[in-house]
């Protein structure tokens, strides 16, 4: 299958159409931007890294019943995908204290939390994607209540699903985001699933292996990214 | 009953110590603050007009079955309230956009919103009270499941005694905090309801008679208040 038409250009992706209306083409770039789009810069390869990372991710959550927006990798950066009617809230999964979190709450980076914690926030750019609550997702019409309820439902497996997932290949899920998107009725999981948007630590030495190395010029970007990719891409159970 | 020692002093109150370990005086000074108290200033006479204002409705409150912390009037600036443990979440009920809704959110001041929208934030000066959700609250273990349930039942009741109080008065009830407290194994409601912590706008032009006029420089901001304790405090019903 073939791309067509650009549909929509983000700061990561390209979203293309094909021939088919219900699926399209996400072409991954070395783009990276961060705090809200003020620091931008390249990572050499993280397209392709990020494409096989998530799509391993995917097939991996689809084995385990998560419905998701995958049908099949197309090329080093590209995917196709169905075609979602993304619900504009992103949906952040917290296992360890980091970023924002720490930032707003005073806790200290690297507390474990004894329970996940769920937080929406409002896809927006202009507003810089503010923290939300049900309440506003309900009176704004973001979502149905029973989306919402989807939403955390589903976050929260997924969440589950992906502690085991990364332990095994010793690295600690500190927090990540996700994104669902409306497709013939159901709600499926959208978006990818990479370092970009995972804060990842190595089990043993809580070294960084995600977007906080390019946030915070911590240096390595691209060998963190690889090494990500290597132990997530290189088994197959 | 007399003051004792100084408990606490806070922004708006003082709250003193009595001969009955249980009991406490809040004292209503004239000072306030904004913007987490990067501006500050006084108000004349506020204290007398807030504690008359904050008794009358919660006078009114207790007669709807409502459990507050109100005990008695003692003098123009001082009530005896029951002495609280201060559950560390403000819950904030709006039913016009306004104020930090309209920033974070993009949505256009004065927005009649279909439903009320409660929010929880965590009383914190240092941190600048920042917004939380229930995962929050029951991770970090400043209230417990059912202490949640209670202060969102409390809190949309109380809203809608409050809306239809403020209207038989010409008031608009634009967004308003609440603070509840433990007390004896039950949850009450505490601190004060008055223009300090209301957004109330003139039922028929929309003016502002709280403390927007004095955050915003727009003057007359000790006639609004005085404005407010006539209309709530010179009728009976």
């Amino acid at each position: 299958m073939e791309r067509l038409k650009k549909l929509y250009e983000g700061k990561a992706k390209i979203l293309y159409t094909t021939s088919d209306p219900d699926l399209v083409i996400q072409y991954f770039k070395d783009d990276a931007s961060a705090f809200d789009g003020a620091k931008k810069g390249t990572i050499i390869d993280k397209g392709v890294m990020n494409n096989h990372v998530s799509n391993r991710i995917f097939q991996f959550l689809e084995g385990k019943g998560i419905k998701t927006h995958f049908v099949k990798c197309l090329s080093d950066r590209e995917t196709l995908t169905k075609k979602l009617d993304i619900i504009p809230i992103e949906v952040v999964l917290r296992n360890v204290a980091a970023g924002s979190l720490c930032k707003r709450l005073g806790i200290e980076e690297g507390r474990v939390l004894e329970k996940p914690i769920l937080e929406f926030f409002y896809k927006s750019d202009p507003l810089g994607d503010p923290m939300i609550n049900e309440c506003h997702v309900d009176v704004f019409g973001w979502a149905t209540k029973q989306e919402v309820e989807t939403l955390k439902s589903e976050g929260l497996k997924i969440n589950n699903l992906m502690i085991d997932f990364f332990k095994a290949r010793k690295i600690r899920l500190v927090d990540f985001k996700l994104e669902f998107g409306r497709y013939k009725g159901e709600v499926l999981l959208g978006d990818e699933i990479s370092p970009d948007g995972c804060r990842l630590w190595h089990w043993d030495t809580n070294e960084k292996m995600d977007k906080d190395r390019f946030r915070f010029n911590m240096g390595n970007v691209e060998e963190k990214y690889q090494e990500v990719y290597d132990l997530i891409c290189s088994d197959s159970d």
